[in-house]
């Protein structure tokens, strides 16, 4: 089969998502590089507009769609980042953007997204489906779905992270980024084995929502019911259609990382190198401060996907 | 009377310290913008080696030394950031340090002291001199005396800050940097004016520590004999000998912020522009924020001097 993205999908991105996405710096830390026994690459995507990776996607699907389209208007499911980077993409273009949010989500995301002009359509979790609900808003209006994984221009997008880290750290002998629905990785993957293809490139899940370190198993979509884990962006059940056959062809392994070893990434983020990422950013930087990689491995990019996290959720920590 | 330094001494400190110090990034935030109703370009020094802006001047010392001083070793009293840049710079130079604390100061910044090759000489805080201990062990030991801010070197290399920051950021209208002794301020505000005779240069305190803002309006070294904020950095009782008349020079004004307010900055910077930043370096933030400046201000550097706090600390606001 074919796969979904191609590099050159990837490189169009970073030219179409300029006016949108800022190019994040990249950070490296002695201290960090000590512990882990590898020289890292931090690409901070806490940084991003949004705070989170979710930008790249979104606006290379929404600066590519006609002016009848954007007229239209835009239409998502989700309660975190994604919803924001929609939400803030359809604003700068001017389109009208629709949130299907869960009833329960944070008044605080809610705030965010709706401070961005978004109107959000509210469902219960435990007796609605999101699907049916965007579905219906998509009949009525016309609109596009912009969604938060599953979709070639969002895979494409998310991509340019990789791109941009390898641009500024030079030839890498491994890369690893977090896996939810599969989009960043997938992007990121498909760039950096285009640039060089001797280059090893890893997904890092939480073991309780390791659906994609089973599906690279099976060799096939492996579906795990109830997520649990802090890591609330890494919760998506299953990879995509799309996203799990790049990642199948290009992954060499996805890496597990418990709760309590994310909680000592994301402490050793804000403590040592100084920036706060939140827990599902800080999964590939568990992933290689408690050394789950094969030896051999002496520089890696590590992509850092977001920053949003509430204070009380870390003063737990 | 002449002033401690000149424009000059700051860029031959840029020279000089090149192989210790980090030229951190210069951040910008439209969120931040928006509340304060000002541009703000911040300095990160919470990114710098050791944590802080420090090692600038520590750095810019012990690396003028000759080898004969460097041989009989350097000697300083802190608690804080101050004694680990000094560690940091000694153990570059293989020279042996000296730091003079008290015996109640955190074992965390004692332990970070130690591992950076440093001896640490206690002493009782209610009982003993610091600097009498010191000058005990320097006339011992023919070393050198490394103080926290009130020598040329020290403040010249601390101005590098401002220096690096005017070059990325461009012309600005204002500056604002914390004062706890004057070093950093008068080193920043000396190259600052002379680039750029119109910038508008100001101070930040806490409202508990005040003694340069009453050194200002006194037009002499005011004593505050026991300073109480969280900005434990800024707990100077005065402004020093060489560092007062260059503040009261070229520094228009010095704004205090309370300690609630110092609160509020960390957890602004925190959250919204993803960076830890300790107290003491919040101050000239809080005091943006909180609107302390004169209007008709556009565009301000804001200098971001550390990001050392423990997390117990913080996870108290």
């Amino acid at each position: 089969m074919d796969l979904a993205i191609q590099a050159d999908d990837v490189r169009a991105a970073a030219e179409r998502i300029r006016p949108l996405a800022r190019r994040t710096p990249v950070f490296t830390s002695a201290g960090f590089d000590g512990e882990a026994g590898v020289r890292a690459f931090f690409k901070c995507e806490n940084f991003q507009r949004g705070g989170a990776f979710k930008i790249r996607g979104a606006s290379n699907l929404i600066l590519s769609l006609s002016e009848d389209a954007l007229a239209r208007g835009i239409v998502t499911y989700s309660s975190g980042n994604h919803a924001q980077a929609v939400a803030i993409a359809a604003q700068h273009v001017g389109s009208r953007a629709t949130i299907v949010m869960p009833e329960d989500a944070p008044r605080s995301k809610m705030e965010a997204t709706r401070s961005r002009g978004a109107t959000i359509v509210t469902y219960n979790r435990f007796t609605d489906s999101r699907e049916e609900i965007a579905s219906r808003i998509l009949a009525e209006t016309g609109g596009t779905l912009v969604p938060p994984f599953d979709h070639p221009m969002i895979m494409a997008g998310q991509g340019t992270a990789a791109l941009e880290l390898i641009e500024e750290a030079g030839p890498l002998d491994a890369l690893i980024a977090p896996v939810g629905g599969g989009g960043l990785l997938s992007g990121c993957a498909t760039i950096a084995k285009a640039i060089d293809p001797a280059i090893r490139v890893f997904g890092a899940e939480p073991e309780g929502a390791n659906d994609t370190f089973l599906s690279m198993q099976a060799g096939e979509p492996v579906t795990v019911a109830h997520p649990e884990t802090i890591a609330d962006g890494l919760r998506a059940p299953r990879p995509g259609q799309l996203t799990f056959p790049v990642l199948h062809k290009l992954v060499e392994r996805v890496a597990l990382v418990s709760d309590g070893e994310i909680r000592s990434a994301v402490k050793f983020l804000l403590l040592r190198l100084k920036i706060l990422v939140e827990p599902s950013g800080a999964v590939p930087a568990a992933a290689v401060l408690f050394r789950k990689l094969p030896a051999g491995i002496r520089t890696i990019g590590v992509v850092l996907s977001g920053g949003n996290v509430d204070f009380e959720e870390l003063a737990k920590y």
